[in-house]
Parts: C-alpha cells; structure tokens; sequence
C-alpha cells in the first residue's frame, strides 16, 4: 500500500484536540507532535528530535516552541531549532519537518506532503456536516487495527452491507441492484440503487420492503461522504428515510489506521435525533466490520490487493477506480518528487 | 522444515469435530474450513474466499455450502462457487482449493496434496486403537507451541524420557540399552531394548527392575504407533505391562503443531483403567516436554536441524532415517510438481 | 550496534549470584549458564547442548558438571562433554564454548572473546566500590528493554540531567558549563564543569546556586565510574557535596540490556547514609531515564546512530569518542579474527 502524501487528512476531531500541551499521532508512518499556538491556530512537526531522535511529543509547549524533555532543544512551529542551549551556534541542519494544519467542519486537517504544496482549498468539502443553528454532527472515532485500503474497500463497496451487517444496517439483498461508479476530478462517486430489498429495522415504517438509493463520493485523503434515500417498495406507502453521513480514513501507518466517522441531521423538527445512530454506528462498525478487517488484514499478511490476485466482482467498480486515480495522483505526488526533509 | 503434502494427516479428533457448523484449523500453513455434509461425510476447502479474502469459517453453511460472511458469495465442499449474488455469471477463477477428507479410528484425517493423488488406503493403520466391545481408547489433544520437527523427533529418541521423564514415564537409565532402526517401505521402525532400568511408577508391581523392549513405527503424516512389554529384571518375579499408544504430529505450520495422542487397551477385565493413564500423559507432555520443545524450539530460531551441524549421536537413527525418508518421497510430492490452486 | 567481544562485561553482582545451581543469563546475543564449583570460583559455558540444542540450564549440577535435562549429556566448566550415556565414545565435537568468568568488587565479570585472550590485569580497576570496614557501597540491577549504546550514550552526555532530571539529580541548567574529553590508553574520559547552577534537592544545603565538577571515566565493557564535586556559588557558603558511584552496561542482546550501577561512600562518620540515595538512583533511572531511553530506541529501529545522520552538537563529544575507541578495538577483536566455538 503506497501513500497519497499530497492530500489533506483528517488528523483528530477538534473535540478531541487540547487547547494546551502537545497532541500526538501517527500519520502515514510518519510520528506527529501537534499544539495549538497562541492565535489558535494549530502546528504540526514531525516528533522526533533531530539530535538523538527522542519524541518530542514527551517534551512541553514554551509558548509557540516545544522543548525536548531530552536535551532541551526547542522547536517552533515551523520545525526550525530556535533555541540550542549546548552551544554557541544552531546547527544549519537543526530543523525538522513541519506539516500544514487546517481546522475546518470540526476537524484537524495535515497535510503530509511538501508544505509549499498545501493549497487549502482543496480540504474536502464537508459543508453539509458543519454544526449550526439548523444542523446537529456527531463525531467518533476509532482507531483500527487493519489496513486503511481494506477499510476503504469496505466503505466503497456497500453490497457488504446485506451480509455482514444484515440486521443492523441492513435487511439483506434487495431484489435487483444497479451500480453506477465515474470520476469527478479526483473524486470517485458511486450510485448503487437497490430494488425491493427487505427493510432494516430503522427504518420499519417504510414497510416490509424498501427502495433506496445510496450516493457515495470517496475524494483523495479518503474522505467518504455518503447520502441515502429509501423509500418504500410499496407505493401506498408513503414518506422517506434520509440519511447522511461521513467516513474518513487516515493512514496512521502500513499496519493500523486512523478511523473518525460522522453522522448529521438537519435541526428541522420532523428528524429523529442522531445521538443513538452515531452509537450504534460506532457499536456495528466495531463488533461488525472490525473482526472481519482484521481477519482480512491478517489473511492479506501486508501484500497489495491486485498482487494476490483476487476474484473480481462487478460490485469492486469504485475499489478500483479508486486505485487508478490514487496512480494517476502519484505522479505528481511531493513525495515520489522531492525529499521530504 | 519443508512440509510433505502427500500424506494423509490428521486433522481433528471425531469427538471435537461439530455435527452443524464450520470447524476451523490450519495445516501445513493453509487455513482450511470444514465442514459436514448431509450424507455425513465431512468436506474441506481453503479458509479463505478468492473475492476479499475474508475467512469463509467467519460465514455459515448453507445445505451442503459454505457462505461468506463478507459478501455472500457460496462454495461448495468441492470449493466450487455456487452462487455469486453479484453478477450474471459465476466468474471461473471463482473457485477455492478443496481437502479430500476421510474419517476413520475415531480420527478426521486429511490430504493437504493434489486430490487426485488422495489415495484413500494408504490412510495409516491404526485398528488398534478401535473403539469396540472389546476394546477402549481415549483421545486428547494439544495445540503446541513448537514445531512439528521437533516433536518428532522428541517421539522418535525415546531415551529422553531416562532424564526428561524420570519418575514419570521413566525409572531412570537402564544398565545397558540396545536401539535397531529400519525401513518398512516409507515406515520407519525402531526396536528399543532396555536391560535392568529402575522401574517406572507405573509398574512398581514388577519390582525395582525392569527389562523392556519398546516398539515404534513411524508412518508419512507423522503417525506414530508404539507397543512396549516391561517384565522385571528378576527372573523370580512373574507378570508384564504392556501399553499400546499412538502419538500423530500434525504441522499447523512452521512454528505450531496439532499433537494428537491416544492410549488404547483391551477389556478383558485384566487390564487397568487407562482413563488415569491418558490424563497423565496429557499432563506429563504438557509439563514435561512442552517447556522443553519451546525452549528448543527457541534455541533453533527456525533453522533446519542439520544446518545447525548437531552433535549426532547413535540414538539419532531414526531420526536421521526419517528425514532421509521424506526426502525421498519430495521427489514425487505433489506440491513440488503441480501447482497447488 | 556491532559488539566488542575481547572486553571484561559484568555479568551479575555476586548477591544475586546463587551457591548451588545454574544461573543462566544472556550476553552479547549469546545464552550463557554459570555455576558455582566446588573450589568456589564460577564457570560459564553456553547455555545450549550440541546434540539438540536444549539450554543447559534446564538442567542441574552434578559436582561441577551441568548434566543435560534432555538426553543426559554432562558438560565440565571448561564446556567439555565428560559423559554420553547413549554411545562408547565421547564424540570430539561434543563440547561447547566456555567463558573465563572473574569474581571482583562484588561483581562477576566475564570475557565473552577468545578465552585464550583473557587477561585478568585489564579487568576494570573498581577498587573504589570495594566493600570495607571504611566504605559502603550498594549495587543495584535493571533488565533494560532498550539498546546498550542508548544507554552508555545517556551516560556519558551529563546534559541530559538538566532537563531530563530537573528536579531529582538536576536544579537546571548553569549559566556556563565547559566540557573536556579525552583518550587514556583504552579509557574515555570526561570532565564537565557547570557554573552557577540551580542547587538539586541533594545539596540544598549549599544554598540556591551550585558549581559542579564531573569527572566520568568510560572504559571497555562500558564499565562508567563518576565523582562529581558540588560547592556553593556563593563564596560566603563553605561545604561540599561529593558523590562516587558507577554505571556498568553490559548488552544482552541487540534489544536488551544488562544495566549495573552501584553508589559508594566512606564510613567516615560525616557522609549521609547511601541506602536513599541508592533506591532514587534506581528510581529516576527506571521512571525517568527508561521511558525516554525505550523511545528513543523505538525512534532507532535497530539503526546505528551515525546512518541516521544525527544532529552533532558540542556535548556528544565523549559518545563519539567512545565509537572511535570501539572501532579500533575491534581490529584486533578476537570475534573479527578468529571464529569462537
């Protein structure tokens, strides 16, 4: 699994994010010490010291520096050695990586590319998760002992859904399927309209059989965004259930990965409140989807996908599509251009 | 190590393998789900669907299939794929490797190699161990925590158990011992002569010496068979023990083994009860051998045997004929002829 | 991290070291089971019998042999096979390596070389640990699960104090430290001069500010011996603060670490008890010292330090010194010249 580096990733949810002190993670194998400045914005530099490689992130915030607990080296927020107290000088080469950050939707944007790269509008649009007056978000997040490919696999292609999680998210196969998949720029949409399937238990006042349609746009950094419709089968039966909602995976490494999901609902009155759809989001994703990824991680013991070649279903069209536009960005990816120091 | 397919092994004992339901195991480093069918008889396929590899025992049977927990595609005891509910087509690559199985002597035994080479009688011999009127045998199992190679050769040199074993197994060395090894097509026979050796617990009856003559056969798939007769070293005492018992070695793969064993005796209202017999076995290989096989096992770091230039002592020589048997039958092994799909 | 084997390396401290029976401890990558002999001075020999490999400290003494627990094979401290219970012969590969043990200050040293090269003059001159009617010294143990080059860089770069162990060893930084190093014959020596430093609880009595002197002697075997001098900055403050104490590194492994350290003091009446003293040392080193250390070593990844092309600053001069010594030890280093058997 190669990295996208010029993308922008969810780091943390700015609920989770200290107002003080020093917030560490991994990010595409690379370790990451995060604080949030003095004007509330937030930098990031990689975690490790330059002089004998201790995590900085065991160290402390000195207004906008941190301070190695090791030898007392400090470093600002844009990776560079401001303070040497064992010497005269600053080595030339006493500076480490930094990492643009972004705070936006709710949640802690890096990029881990080539920072003079970082255009910052190209953050995903997640306008339809931000909080306000008319709208309420809940977040979560987990982290996941798979790989972020399996885990991509299995939010691109939903068919999953009416086997492993028949019962919870869904009532099982319908009786026809159409899957639509294309490019918009960078991103990959997926429509997937499922005829009279058996309707799952949320949605019970549709009746015994419901049609949906489900819209799903994976956008580079894996960012999912996803809107369902569902009606039902039966046309004496009026009303609808709307559903929206997010999932983004984050690389922490080649073995383990960064999960953070969302659900949102319009503050409209007729909604049913989204507090226990995120529970039981977070509940089936973690005693559903969880075992059977880390099976398939173990099954696929660090190989790439294509390398063990697979059985290939109609129903992997965005899986795909989805690694051809991953190719097609590292071409021009930072990180295959230019050393990242 | 390198691994024999060509050999009928044992996969479970009759008494843990499940009416309804997938049992799942792994053999020579290939998981396999299992499963009986309605004719009784007991089907075997890789544990892994060729789509996503999801492990299939993580999915239910259906008649006489296996369906995915992932996403629902169905194989048959023949690894064929019967029902693909994402296409128009069963795509032909959609099939898994599937185990010729026979269940016989109270024990599942497997063919890791091509099937079409499954020759079902060349299944070991072990009738005595029968379960009849006239005649009672208990099973047990241990998963174990070191390589098959070892614990062959551990039950092939039974001079250990003079030093690992005394005052279990064993009294003590003996005043002289006589060891003769040879070859019975692909079975290797030692014959153990014990002259004047403290008498084990076992066998207090017999005075505090004993003569002993012990029997072993070692056949492909680490089947090992053992018959021993003790009488007392002194001419005036009367009376002999005799034990009949099968040991039969299992790879799961290179660092773990399934290690079957079995104590058997004829009920003709002479014989003691083996029920405490097969107990302590269980216990003397778990506490005895078992730290000591882990500790080699440590020690060998995965490393073949000879290329470890051991000191090679006479008691060795089966050992030593064993390789060089299996040796000999790799030249014709399945797996390095054909492509094992 | 290569090691240097024609060096004298603490083995044990003669307290944990038992009368009867083996003790089996790891060296260099290299298992190794000691005993007691009946003329009171200790063998060494590799823990791990020739025939299969068994480690010999599974086993027991018998005189001032080690008898295999496996197949009974007997081994003399000079790791000569005395006794083969299964053959005529003794065969003349039957022997294993053998390690030239010496009891001194309190702690058993071994030469993990060639035994031939093991000259009992270059064994570390500890004299000042030695336990007399007028001195005390207490040694204390840590199985570290960091690198030894981690640990012997930490020692020799004091710097760390001041913002590792502000608080416990350290007040802080000085306004001024100077720092010398040099080469005496095999030996690294170190001398750090620190100006008007804040006092560190140990030494309040000598008012707010401090000036120190630390002399530390780095020899092979990373045996570390230290006397630092504390007095007043204030002229108007007589007193002084001495202290004596070493730190011993031996490797166990690549990853792992045999760390020593002992405190000492005359019984002059006028010093304060050690026995405090001696238990924070191993606190700070364990609570303070180890997590950073087992960071760091996470950081390396098995990595020398100069191939991660570390930031150099002024205090690492004693470190890199040490290196050279090693390399040009290892020259003549009789693991690079003759193969140990």
């Amino acid at each position: 699994m190669e990295y996208l580096y010029d993308a922008w990733y969810v780091a943390a949810m700015s609920s989770e994010f200290p107002d003080d002190g020093i917030f560490a993670r991994e990010f595409l194998g690379v370790g990451v010490a995060m604080f949030r400045q003095a004007d509330g914005t937030i930098a990031a530099v990689r975690d490790q010291c330059p002089h004998r490689f201790a995590p900085l992130s065991r160290g402390k915030c000195i207004g906008d520096t941190i301070e190695c607990k090791y030898h007392g080296l400090r470093f600002n927020g844009l990776g560079e050695c401001v303070l040497n107290p064992h010497g005269d000088v600053i080595p030339p080469n006493a500076h480490i990586r930094h990492f643009p950050v972004e705070e936006r939707f709710g949640l802690v944007w890096i990029w881990m590319g080539d920072p003079d790269r970082a255009d910052r509008r190209k953050i995903p649009d997640l306008e339809f998760l931000q909080q306000s007056d008319y709208r309420r978000t809940i977040f979560n997040y987990i982290f996941a002992e798979y790989r972020s490919d399996i885990l991509v696999d299995n939010l691109v292609d939903l068919s999953h859904a009416d086997y492993l999680h028949v019962g919870t998210f869904s009532g099982g196969p319908g009786e026809d399927t159409q899957l639509k998949v294309w490019e918009e720029g960078d991103a990959v949409v997926a429509e997937r309209v499922q005829i009279r399937a058996p309707t799952p238990p949320i949605a019970g006042f549709l009746g015994p059989y419901t049609d949906s349609t489900f819209l799903l746009k994976w956008q580079p950094g894996n960012v999912l965004s996803y809107s369902i419709r569902m009606v039902s089968s039966d046309p004496a039966l009026h009303g609808e259930e709307l559903q929206q909602f997010a999932h983004i995976v984050t690389p922490a490494n080649h073995e383990r990965t960064h999960y953070f999901m969302a659900v949102t609902r319009p503050l409209n009155g007729r909604d049913p409140p989204i507090e226990a759809r995120a529970a039981n989001q977070r509940r089936v994703v973690s005693e559903e989807d969880g075992p059977m990824l880390m099976a398939v991680h173990q099954q696929m013991d660090g190989r790439e996908l294509m390398s063990l070649n697979p059985l290939v279903l109609p129903t992997d069209a965005a899986s795909l599509r989805i690694r051809r536009v991953i190719k097609r960005l590292k071409k021009r990816d930072s990180a295959d251009l230019v050393p990242l120091s």
